[in-house]
């Protein structure tokens, strides 16, 4: 049997604390495992399937949730990301990117055949995404040719940054350009909703931040955009283009709506994820591992450099694997193998307890290899 | 919790009787279920992942498999088509499918911005795709543009017919047309190679025929496509653009690959298959029930019309509902609520004493009304 080797260890990688499957959604799991078991009543459309409820799901909670008009599901954010900016894209056009965008916006884009301008961080340490630069980069892109779109990662991947959305916002409305958010790691761990923002467009991550399994997303959008993004076949009349008719047919889709109650209410607690991110940050600091990004920090996924711990691989046995090789024997999983100078890590919900562990752990590896 | 409703119902639905989850892939799901876990140990690149075991099977299992050079995972046959097509797809080209191909390929050739060209099936009651027919299109089509692709369904979801494959294949050499086979009611039920048949790819679906859990597909290909189909980045040198990075990072590639032993040693059984599909056929027939398309039918999904249960469910009470009901209480699943003239169905996996229970239903549904 395929056994999974981290099971029962804390997690801390970014790419994961989000997506641990709640009970009710491992439940489910087995209930729906099979093939196309959600298409049981299938009537033509994913969307509008009533048993189980995915037509309540889309059409009712979705759209509350994400603060939008319209929703669909997706296999994943960056599939919902090619599929707006497909829909958008005309030839000879553009797209802004923030610097801090994850591959796969890039890779849309690219995909979908659009010039790509990118709007630079602010370097070290923060590599804050600047709402004048983004107006700046607009405007010099503007000058080479139409922009169909442009983005925003809320957070980034890399440094947990939440640039100013509601601002951005702004400067695209007011050079007629929409604005997709990229919520992969937002929609499902803190409260987010569309409409305040002022975005056009947003793309969620059920694998990633919303307690599923994967493949799975979420896509969220005003009503005005519904006619060009969900452009109807004109040969099969009720399925959508740029969907293939349907996206996550299958059991994926069962645990994000099994853990959409919990979710729901998880997001309600977010103050208290970001309080124990800056604890642990500044715990870390206390040790000699910096955090770099935002400061204060906003978001559970952290960024640290530690010339401590590139010291000590540079001398030890195992090399730059020694602090992966020491996390696992403390049964901690989730910092690359390999990586000691910089890597990024995710306190989202870890109990207090953990949380110390995980403290302790760094503490008593840096002291071991100091002596 | 999220009940299923049709639960240990016999399931002769064509869409999930190939799809119903091994015992090894019901344990992979728990132990999987949580988002990203099966990026674990990824250094880049869903493919190249090897704990789990994801690399070997990508790149040797699968190939094998397929008769192919190149294998890829893709969230179903459908994004694998529309991969496919969008890879080479060319201002005013035009793709060739037979007028069989599932909804999918058609809106995949219409996302992927092709014009479309179809080849007509022969109609009622056999409804086949001719390779003569085939060619003459092609040469109609090639009057009026560049072909970029052709696509045979092999078989069709809709009469489960199969096609002259290795015939038509020729046909699309002497073009110098790539012939794309859709393989998601093959890939996994049956033996079949891509380079056996002499296409040039070959999509395949998990949660349609590979005993899997949606939404995951296969795509294999001729080396010669790898550079067109599997394009890189020009940023991230590693991540291929089709694939958008990476495809179906989840717990439904786990089952597929948990699956796949025993979805290899079922396909040496389709003989057998083969033996029952065409019992089932000539015991409907023997009550009235007659069976269209290829005959002797190759394939266990199969067209049946009835005039006898369309004049039934003009008098009974629950109108055309009547048969799916009839069937829901002798706990059989699979036949679209409604439907009474026209209906598919699958006898795909089905023990005999199964088979004869669903022969038995339907002799006593249709005696029971035409008392």
């Amino acid at each position: 049997m395929l056994k999974r080797q981290t099971k029962d260890f804390i997690n801390i990688d970014p790419l994961q604390t989000g997506g641990k499957l709640t009970e009710e959604a491992k439940q489910a799991l087995l209930e729906w495992g099979d093939g196309y078991s959600i298409c049981d009543f299938c009537q033509g459309r994913l969307d509008e399937i009533r048993t189980p409820p995915i037509y309540d799901f889309v059409h009712k909670e979705l759209p509350e949730f994400l603060g939008c008009d319209v929703a669909r599901i997706t296999t994943g954010a960056r599939e919902g990301m090619f599929a707006i900016m497909h829909a958008l894209a005309k030839k000879d056009a553009w797209v802004i990117l923030d610097g801090n965008a994850h591959y796969s916006s890039y890779i849309s884009a690219e995909r979908a055949g659009l010039n790509i301008a990118e709007v630079p961080n602010t370097g070290y340490p923060d590599y804050l995404i600047k709402p004048d630069k983004f107006e700046e980069v607009i405007e010099e892109t503007e000058r080479k040719g139409e922009i169909a779109l442009a983005l925003i990662t809320y957070p980034d991947g890399n440094y947990g940054n939440l640039p100013d959305a509601k601002k951005i916002a702004e400067i695209c409305k007011s050079h007629g350009i929409p604005l997709l958010l990229n919520g992969a790691y937002a929609v499902g761990r803190m409260p987010l909703k569309l409409k305040e923002i002022g975005a056009d467009f947003i793309v969620g991550s059920g694998h990633k931040s919303m307690a599923s399994s994967g493949p799975v997303g979420v896509l969220g959008m005003k009503s005005e955009w519904e006619e060009i993004v969900l452009k109807r076949s004109s040969k099969y009349k009720n399925k959508e283009i740029e969907l293939l008719g349907c996206t996550a047919r299958g059991v994926s889709l069962i645990t994000l709506i099994a853990s959409f109650p919990a979710v729901k209410k998880r997001v309600e607690r977010w103050r208290e994820e970001v309080e124990k991110a800056r604890y642990f940050s500044s715990k870390m600091e206390e040790i000699g591992v910096l955090q770099l990004g935002e400061k204060p920090h906003n978001h559970d996924l952290m960024f640290f450099s530690s010339e401590k711990l590139f010291e000590i691989s540079k001398k030890v046995k195992d090399g730059r694997f020694f602090l992966y090789k020491e996390l696992k024997s403390r049964r901690i999983h989730g910092i690359k193998p390999g990586l000691t100078k910089h890597f990024k890590l995710s306190t989202y919900g870890l109990s207090k307890e953990e949380i110390e562990y995980v403290l302790n752990a760094f503490r008593e590896i840096i002291e071991k290899y100091e002596k």
